[in-house]
C-alpha cells in the first residue's frame, strides 16, 4: 500500500475541502488525515492531507496532471505531493559548538528523524571526530573574508552532488550567502539562541544577562536574507533568575537550543510546515 | 448566513472523510473547518466539521434525515449537529471556595465563555454575595447525610427548570450522586486539584507535600461514577520546591485550578470535546 | 514576638554575611531566614534576612543607629528594615481593562496579597462598579492632552493623602509622568503584555501576530523614564500557534498578564525585590 | 585560594545561622554563599554554605574537630564538608536505551557535569560502542534470575575498585538489590519515566496512554527499597494530546528523561541536595 502526503495553499474560496477530498476519493485514494487552516487576515487557505492507494493501476503522473487541470489551475493552488517513504536529504552545517550536532546525530541513529544525512560540513575541523563516530562524511571548508565566494561554491557543489533537500545550521555561526538562501528558499533551518524577536544578532545571552530577563529562549526559523527575521518554526523557553551568570545562561540555553532545533527538523522532515507571508503554518 | 458544527465518531473505514465532505457539499454547505483523528489502537474515527449555509431553501430537518439514512446508518455513526449560535446553558455548583467561581464569572462577564449561566447552586450560603454582584440567581441547597436524596431532587428540578446542558463543579467538594451523573453523562465537568492520576481523592496538596513532589498540577475531567477517574479534558502544572508549605501549595494550586477549569469549560462550550473509551479527543 | 525583614546591598567584601549575622545575634535577634547574592560582574553584594526578637527591652531605634555606625557606614551599605506586620499601601491605576484589576482584588479579598489597597484611580469611569463591589474607593481622574499636569497633581494628592507606598499599573494604558516616577522610584509596577524586550510599546499582540511567534508572554517591571525598559520583576509565557487570531492572542495573553502582575505584586509586598543597575534580585 | 562547601542539618533552634557563620569567620573563612531552609512541619534546619580560605596556616582537620566539639555535638548536627575541587566519582548503569547515557556523556565531554566517570556497566553489550567512542571503560555484567547475587558482587567489586561515590541508573531497567542500596544510601539516582507518584512501576507510557492524560513527565529520585518511592530530586513534564500514540509518548518522554536526569546529576554533583524524611531540600 502506498501512502502520499499532499500540501496545498491558495486563495480561500467556497468548498475547497470537499472538492479536494472528492478528487482524491475518485482517484481511489483513502484519506487518512486532513488538517486545514484559513488565515482570515490574508484570506488564504492551507491544507495538508495524507491518503493511501491500494489500487495497483494507480498512476501517480495521471493523478498529478488531472489534479493540475481539474483543480490547481482553477484555484491557483500552490501544491506538492510526496510519497511518505521518500526521506528528505539533510545537510548539517556546524562550526565549533557540538551540542546541537550531537543531539541531531543521536536522534538520527535512533531513527527519530525521518531524514538521510549524507554529510556534515564545517568551517572548522573540531567536530570531525564526532562525525566519524557516527560514520557520516565530514567536509572541512574554511571560510574567511577572502575566500567567501570560493567556499560557497564548494558548499554548493557538495549540496548538488548529494542531492540535498534542506540544510540545518546547527549553530553554524556564519552568515549564509544570498545565493545559497535563494537555492534553498525556506529549506535552510537555523537555530537562534534567543526567543526572537528579542535579542537579534550576536551574543544574545550577553544581552539577556544585561537586560535582566527572567526567561530565556531559543528559536528555529527558516533563513531569509534579513538576519534572524525568517519564518519561525518552533520556539521554547526556560525560566532563569538573577543567580545565573552569562555562562549559566549559555549552559541552560544549550538544552533549549537542542530541543527547539530537533523539533523544527522533525516538523520539516514530515512536511508539516507551510510558509506564507513570512510566517509558518504548522500542521498537527 | 448560518453556521453549523458537526461531530461524528464511528468505526474507522475507507474514505469517511470524503463521503461526509461530499454529502455536506451536495447539501450546499461550505466547509470552513475540518479536524479528524483516528484512534488506531481502537480503530475508531473522530471528526469535527464547521460549515456555512447561504442557501435560503436549506432545510435542517431534511439535512439530518438524509445524513441519517445515507451515512449514519451505514457507518453506525454517533453524530451531533449544532447551530453555532446556540449557547449551551451551564450551571455552576460551588461550596465555599470562591477562586474558580470568580474566574468563571469574570470571563463570563467579558464574553470569553460561549455559554449562558442561568444559576449557581451551593451547599453553603457563603458565596451568595458574589453571585449577586454578577446578577446571577443563587440557590442555597444544604447537603447533609440525612437529606442527600431530597437535595439531589431539588438540584434536578432546578437543572430541568432552567434547561441546563452541562454542570461545572467549581470546587464543589461534594460527591455527585449516580443519578445526576447518569442524567448528565459526560456533561459534568470537575476540577481536581492534582495532576491525575496522582493524588486521587481528598487533600491532594497535603499528599503532594508529604511525597515531596517538585511539580503540582490540576486536572479537569468529566465526572463518572468512579472517583477522579473520568475522561481528562485539560491539565496543567507548576514547579514548586521544598520551600513551599502546604498553604503555599494550595495558593499556587488555585492559580492552576482556575486556568485549567476555564480551559475545559471553553473546550466543552465550543463542542471541541468527544469522549470515547473513557478518554477525550480534543479538537483544535 | 516581633519579626523584622532586612535588605542590604553594598560593594562586595570579605565576610559581610558573618558580620551582619553576628551583629543581629548580639542584638538578641534570632535569624530565621537568610538569602544572599553576589553579582560578580558588578562586584555587588545583596542580602535579605528575617529575624525575630523576643527580648522586651529591644530598641528598634538603637538597633538602627548601631547598625548604621558599626556596619553601614563602613561598608557603604544601602539598607532597609521593616516590621513584618507593616503592610505596604498599594494604589491601583486602571483604565478600561478589568482582568488584572479583578485578579488583584480577588486575591486581596482572599488575603493572598500582603498589602492594603486604599483606593483605585482611573482615567475612565468604566470600572467604578467593580471597585464598589469590593468596597474600595474609586477616583475618576480623566486624562487628556490638555489636563496632564492637573491630572498628575490630583493623582499625587491622593497618593499623599493615603500614604501610598507603591503603585500598580493594572493595564493603565497611559504613560506615567516623570514627576510621578521620581516620587515613586522603583515603586511603580507595570504589566507589559509581551515578553520584553520583544515588542516594546503599543499593540504587542498585533506585532506578535505579524511576526508569527510561537510563544507570547507578559512582563512585570518597575517603571522608569525609558518606555518598557525598567527592571524586570517577573515574566511568563504561553505557547500559541498559527491558528490564533489577534483576538485569541489577546485572550490567551490576559491569563498570563494576571498571573505575572500578581506575582510581581506579591514579591514586592514581601520585600523580596532589590533593584541594582536596572536589574532585579528576587530573593527566594 | 581554597574553597569549601558545607552542608548541615539539625533540629531547629535559636540562631544557628549566626553561630555557624561566626565560627567560620573566626577560622578565617570568607563566606561567599549561604542558603538555608527550615522545615516547620518537622522543625528541622538545613543549611548550605560556601567559604574561601586564603590563610596558608589553615588546618582543615583542626577546623573539623573544632566544629565538631564547638557546634556539631551541641546541636546534634549532621554535617559534611567538601573541597570544591573534589569531583565526585560517578558510575553509570545502563541497559539497552542509549538516550540518557548519550546525554550524560555529551555533557561530561563538554565539562558540564562536575564529576568523573570511571566506568559504565550494563547487563547488555549493546552500548559498548558508544562507551568506547567516549573512551570510558565499559563492563558487561549479564543479570539473570540465576546469577543475581554473583552479578551484584561483581558490580560491588567494580564500585569499590574505582572508589565510586554515586551511581546513576540511566534507564537501567533492573531492580537494584537492597545490598547495593544500603551501600550507596541516597547515592543512587534513578530516572523514572513518569511524573511520580503517577504511574509507578513498569510501562508508565502505556498507562499514560490508557488513562488519556494530557501531560506526561519524568522524575529523578534517589533509590530506596520501596519501588519508585524514594526522595524526588527533579521533575519535568510536557503537554501531549489524543494524537500521541504510545510510541509518540515514548519519544517525547525521552527528551524529558534526559533533561530531568542530567539536572539531578548536576544538583547532586554540586552537593546541592539534602535528604530528610524521604524528601529533598534542593539548595539554590
Amino acid at each position: 500500500m502506498d501512502k502520499y502526503i499532499m500540501l496545498i495553499n491558495c486563495r480561500d474560496s467556497s468548498n475547497i475541502i470537499a472538492k479536494v477530498t472528492n478528487f482524491i476519493s475518485d482517484k481511489t485514494g483513502n484519506i487518512t488525515y486532513l488538517d486545514q487552516h484559513v488565515d482570515e487576515s490574508q484570506n488564504v487557505f492551507f491544507m495538508r492531507l495524507e491518503f493511501e492507494i491500494e489500487n495497483e493501476d494507480f498512476s501517480l503522473s495521471q493523478f498529478k496532471s488531472d489534479f493540475s487541470s481539474e483543480l490547481s489551475v482553477k484555484f491557483k493552488m500552490n501544491w506538492s505531493l510526496y510519497h511518505s517513504k521518500e526521506k528528505l536529504k539533510m545537510a548539517i552545517f556546524v562550526s565549533k559548538y557540538d551540542h546541537c550536532m550531537y543531539d541531531l546525530l543521536g536522534r538520527y541513529r535512533s531513527n527519530e528523524l525521518n531524514v538521510e544525512i549524507p554529510f556534515i560540513v564545517s568551517n572548522h575541523a573540531d567536530l570531525k571526530g564526532i562525525a566519524e563516530n557516527f560514520e557520516i562524511p565530514f567536509y572541512h571548508i574554511p571560510v574567511s573574508k577572502d575566500n567567501k565566494i570560493q567556499a560557497e561554491e564548494e558548499q554548493l557543489k557538495l549540496l548538488h552532488k548529494y542531492h540535498i533537500n534542506f540544510i540545518v545550521l546547527a549553530r553554524y555561526m556564519q552568515i549564509v550567502t544570498p545565493k545559497l538562501i535563494n537555492h534553498y528558499k525556506y529549506n535552510i533551518i537555523n537555530i537562534h539562541h534567543s526567543f526572537l524577536p528579542a535579542f537579534i544578532g550576536a551574543k544574545p545571552y550577553h544581552s539577556a544577562f544585561k537586560r535582566g530577563v527572567k526567561i530565556i529562549g531559543a528559536t528555529s526559523h527558516y533563513v531569509t536574507e534579513e538576519l534572524d527575521a525568517g519564518p519561525i518554526i518552533y520556539q521554547d523557553v526556560a525560566h532563569v533568575s538573577h543567580t545565573y551568570s552569562i555562562n549559566d545562561l549559555i549552559l541552560k540555553g544549550k538544552d533549549i537550543e537542542k530541543i527547539v532545533l530537533s523539533n523544527a527538523v522533525k516538523l520539516h522532515a514530515k512536511r508539516k510546515v507551510m510558509v506564507y507571508n513570512n510566517k509558518t503554518v504548522i500542521f498537527s
